[in-house]
């Protein structure tokens, strides 16, 4: 039944046979429009060129600029008619220049070859990724660090295994993040910093014995240099690759957020109430919130990821110099960067909006005995005493207070000197979640203070 | 510069703040239209049980049964407007089934829920795919046969490490890949099977209350049977993986066979010429042909594992049941779905057009004495000499032709008999590339009249 | 510092320069000694073999035979000196049986070549995996029926994006993953019949001369047929990649149990108890429960996917027929393998030892309203009304009972009349979780007998 | 048959229960002893803090350090028991040190914790292969150095698509890998410097309240900084991931110059003469020679970014802070660094020793009309000839060439000016394929003076 609705689509799609099937394996203008500003930049510096250099006249250079413009212009205004038949957006952008101003259009390929002009473009494409976000990822952290300052001594549980563990702050907690998405951001910085040469000149393969300048036009696209050897110009794809890297590590971080606002938004724990306008209720369950922008990001790591398979798959050996395979390369990118903004943007807004439930928070914190190996470690600092007897000790001590049905901090001083006589007054220093944040005063600790001072340094890096 | 373009691009799609990137994020109209045709298809069944048991009545079930086929009508003619605010294609046709008949539209969703329909409209969807995939196959499989035959006793080099290692024939070189894509479709067929299970009427995830006949809806969309338990019914994908993994293995066999193409239509090897369709060529370089859909063929395994992957990732550690991260499947079964028929349309097409070039075939298929084991397994198994014995002599005997630069089979009988004095006349029945093949009689083997009867069984098996 | 460790290894591997790099890239006996007992297997039903065709005697067949037993028993007795020099297990072997039987050795190998042993022996492993999987699914299919069986009734909330939706079974949601496991055993079982054709004969790759009986061996070998295309059978390795692809699923599937049971096993859920001999403590502690295994599960999908990524890029682009490169294939599956393995074996015994914490599951069932939509579900289906209707009465009646701070089936038929006059005494029926899931008798439902009838048919499935 | 040995294996390691279930799951002595050093050097660097800050007494932490030197010599020395019921690398270590110095062995472990301590040892496990690498890619590049210096003007053909498009020079081609390898170098000592900041100290998780330094201990154990959040010190692998990611580009780097190698050394080719030590040959088949070393090079992107995907995957939707998952991040490391450190030194001893075969390299560069393009360039540089005018004359000159059955340099320049009066004797100086390649002298071309100006360039900055 729905069988001949796809049959159709297929038989539709294939029924004119070959021609049809080569056309729609073949042709990239589906998606390679996306960088139609990037191709006309790259037109535009190269003309600039081969005027400077005198391979071109003055008056022809300037028609193809003006024409490029005009170019441009229509499609940023939609009205700009892409035709398959001229298979990539490089032929589409230059027979419209031909349309417009003629002759010289012609001319404008001097030098260049399709092979180092895609290069060149998609290299532009994947800079401003790569800009767009480290924007991105600086505005979460932001987010991330108005949290951080709201509740940089609001205590919560620190879990391993997702069993309380030791209390830390809720500012720890999101500086934490903050630390990840630096090192993503580092990533981005590094990645953009490498894969700034300019591939234009390289023709296509070879070099061409035109005298261009390609300083000139790498200096004109904000390249800090030409790309020194041609053929690994046109045929090396790594900066696409490291992109896909980056964003994924980026998205497996994502993931983990995004994990802790869904378990954390669960009735159980309810430890955080994530906005209306990032999940979705139930009309008859007032008090079903589902949380799904932190499901979607939590995913997002699949495709990103996956295009990092796809196009390191394709990639994998592959002769030099350029093959069509590389043909796949846009499509991955564009999806990964597309995503990684999108689950960037989704998170930041996220962060903004959640309200911590600050009394659920410390609740959870102090349960489970989590105060033990602070009262293990008093024992070791203060009486002296070895690790193991101090395990020993803190031990019986919980046993009792688990008898007793109470908490560590609720045992008098002579229950505790019952066990272990030399154990003073100032035990109590230690006990309770908020003395045992306040003791971790260690560099990188949950102590209050050590928090606000990360923020105050993250702020000014960030200012 | 470019950033600018780029920028405006995510300032204008998120210039509305948090609801503009929650409903970028959120809402999958944009890829699950896809399934429009499934989706109304399993209304229908719906609204027939719903009617068969008493839980409608007949009108009511009638009305929305013809309202479905005006709202299919009107997506198939291009005349139904998408609205993005309505999220998915579920409450798009749903809508407008509203605007069609009213109140009795409101009817539809009894004792069913979005879960159970989306996965009926994926199964469905998925199925055809099996189905279309299973076509695409087979027809590829007689492109190949229609080779096989012609060249059933053309003699090529058999290569090991892209090294000549003995001679076998075009046909039997084929019929390897008929192997391959009969083990292909095999899975397809097993994961129809397998999946061929209807999830409707699992409800939200617990089941339902009303009496509804889940084998009645189950049969009219051509389902074996009902899913036997509504959690899993709802919650699990891995239909979908079976299927991108069987894609992923099919892809791999295409990428390996476009491989051989692309090496073989090497100036270098020469060993095929394939149709001006399926290569591009160079205006004033009339030699070059560049197999463009060969490498793209060789490429798809990047984008159609990668979805695996990226499938993979998402479900990967999810607790039941339906978890909005499972909205990220249906883009990655779309795309490699698409490419996968791409890519064996456009091999099929290759295939049916590609001429082998004979004459340099069966040259390459006698260098580097290539029969040199036929030679030592005529001494083994004629003269009964051990296997390291008939080694020894095979390598004197291939070093004196080398020395006087020929081939074996132009050696004399007495210079073989100076080598080793029982070797006789009928040894060169075994030498020459001709011969060689011939004599490859065990099952499975390069003799022709072996490739001739696997041919002679797989016509029968697809006719 | 630690360089200096690190560099001497390296420095003492590669000191004796090329060569050593040479025999550490190029040596496969480290790993695939593991075949050695398919391969002693295979080398005597082919001995068995060439006996039976008359191509050697009996009398060196039965030597071989023999011969071969003595160096199984020599490697399984941790006797036998493997040597890096011989490169892999099959030199291994033939030269140990050379000492032990002297000449007729050499004429074991006739009629077969390395590329179709090593096919052999590793389609032999594989399927004996196939085998040991197909017992550990079975295994943890009735451990989890034993579950299921133990709390058919028992009531614990059905999760939605992990907030509670509807009340299920404890044995509905058991009974779940005993679903998905049996698809991954069919999924093993379709594995094993389709790659159960024999490669021995093939020889490197065109068959062979000797009159060999290939039906003769495959039978001997347990194998259903030989495999029809010499090239085919030795330069595929589809069977691999589809145990790893099946494997990988069915990791995914326990990812997903294993995460469940990591967050049940958490303070705020408390679901479920994990024994101590697959969970960690803390000395001081108590009540801190490490659920180790179940997390070592769900990271297990890591390795299995990635052994699934390692062989598909291995073998993408490989023209026909051995290369190398293959080499790659045998590690892979080695350890995917083992941890699949481990991963059953290890969850299997989790779900035996695991105690439910029957009222907190409960309690959590019947939090947030969890029965609104059976009474919006009575509403439709008792008193007729539309269900958008049915959702606006159910909504007040929630707010009302929340304004009481009560649950639904605390609210008063007065109270309930108050909001629609028709509802009657009977809706109560529905109300209350237990009620909830009696109701869900839809066939695959969450009601108890529906789930008993399940357990029934599963019992005598795997009886 | 081999069922049974497999079962026994299983059965044998199994039998005992549960219990042995969860050690073989659970244990990680088995690969993460190779760790040893740098946990030695850890709680060495942490113990003399300890003292420092007169957490310990100096004479404490002298024994410590003198036994912990003790501790490493019975490990390097191979007299080390190793325990699997101690589980891990630091258990073992600890136990051993308190056999050889007593109770202030139990002191090392102050202000410290495993999470923090596994962080460091595989920091610097990792960092110690990312120096490796550093140094095995620096060798690479001079292998290519010298081959590209000996031949800076030996012609070969530039191919696309595997197609002859323009004629390049050896030097120029291995100068491309430079650049490459070159990339892959610097994202090396990128992640190098990124990860560089020291876990230790950061205790369980929060922390610790023991005043320690830990400008000290990662100062002296060669990190630049401190980490500065201890719960993510603790919980990310983001700088495993970054080594995994550049590992798997130099990776694909590698499987493409092992392609190349692969297809040059076929009998079509004979490009290049790889020697005998990376290649296996034939006893009777002298011709044969398998570049095996080069097949596995190029498979052994595989395992590596199998390795990449298996950590992503095991990452993905993890909680913070440590979670059991993590142990798994060891394995893929490990063998990950093993295999590019392989494939390097194997690519690196093949480059050093392989031959070009400079006059199949020149005659197949000139094959084709591979010089079309110099011609047509000349036509639009010298005479100003629109592009697609000097395409066209230089197609009519290419079928005059072609029908003649002669190369382009071999027409007169009357033939030519029949086609085109305008040409003038010095167009014989872009043609031929010396010549051709000599003009290319635009930055990063082809043109010999411009490759010895890259070569000059690299041995300056490597040496």
């Amino acid at each position: 039944m729905t069988d001949k609705t796809s049959n159709q689509m297929w038989g539709g799609r294939f029924a004119a046979g070959p021609d049809a099937i080569m056309e729609a394996i073949n042709a990239s203008i589906g998606f390679d429009k996306r960088m139609a500003a990037q191709d006309i930049a790259g037109s535009r510096a190269h003309a600039a060129m081969l005027a400077a250099t005198g391979i071109v006249s003055d008056s022809d250079a300037s028609a193809m600029r003006e024409g490029l413009l005009t170019v441009l212009s229509e499609i940023e205004g939609g009205k700009f008619q892409f035709s398959t038949a001229l298979e990539d957006i490089h032929m589409n952008v230059e027979a419209r220049l031909k349309d417009i101003i003629g002759e010289p259009a012609g001319r404008l390929h001097t030098g260049r070859s399709r092979n180092d002009q895609v290069a060149t473009d998609f290299k532009l494409w994947v800079r401003d990724q790569l800009d767009a976000v480290d924007g991105a990822l600086q505005a979460l952290m932001r987010a991330l660090l108005v949290q951080a300052e709201a509740g940089a001594d609001w205590v919560m549980p620190g879990f391993t295994h997702l069993q309380v563990a030791q209390p830390v702050t809720w500012g720890h907690h999101m500086m934490a993040y903050v630390e990840m998405f630096a090192r993503d951001l580092s990533r981005i910085r590094d990645a953009r910093r490498r894969m700034n040469e300019c591939p234009l000149g390289a023709a296509a393969l070879a070099g061409t014995s035109f005298p261009i300048d390609r300083d000139m036009t790498a200096n004109a696209l904000g390249f800090d240099r030409p790309a020194a050897n041609s053929l690994d110009a046109v045929s090396d794809r790594d900066f696409a690759l490291e992109f896909l890297a980056a964003a994924s590590i980026c998205a497996m971080h994502l993931s983990r957020m995004a994990e802790e606002l869904v378990i954390w938004s669960s009735a159980q724990f309810r430890f955080v109430a994530l906005s209306d306008r990032f999940s979705t209720g139930s009309s008859i369950m007032p008090q079903k919130k589902n949380p799904d922008a932190a499901e979607l990001i939590r995913a997002k790591i699949g495709r990103i990821f996956g295009a990092n398979v796809a196009l390191m798959t394709v990639m994998k050996g592959l002769p030099m110099a350029y093959s069509k395979d590389m043909q796949e390369d846009k499509e991955q990118v564009f999806d990964a960067a597309d995503n990684i903004m999108l689950a960037l943007a989704a998170m930041e807004g996220m962060v903004r909006d959640m309200s911590a439930n600050v009394e659920n928070l410390e609740a959870a914190a102090g349960s489970g005995f989590s105060t033990a190996t602070d009262l293990a470690d008093w024992l070791v600092r203060v009486l002296d005493m070895p690790f193991r007897e101090a395990h020993h000790v803190t031990g019986s001590l919980v046993a009792m207070a688990e008898k007793k049905g109470c908490d560590l901090p609720d045992l008098s001083l002579e229950d505790m000197q019952s066990v272990h006589k030399n154990i003073r007054e100032d035990v109590f220093d230690v006990l309770g979640v908020h003395n045992s944040v306040a003791s971790r005063v260690s560099y990188g600790g949950t102590a209050p203070a050590r928090v606000r001072a990360q923020i105050t340094r993250w702020k000014e890096i960030l200012a």
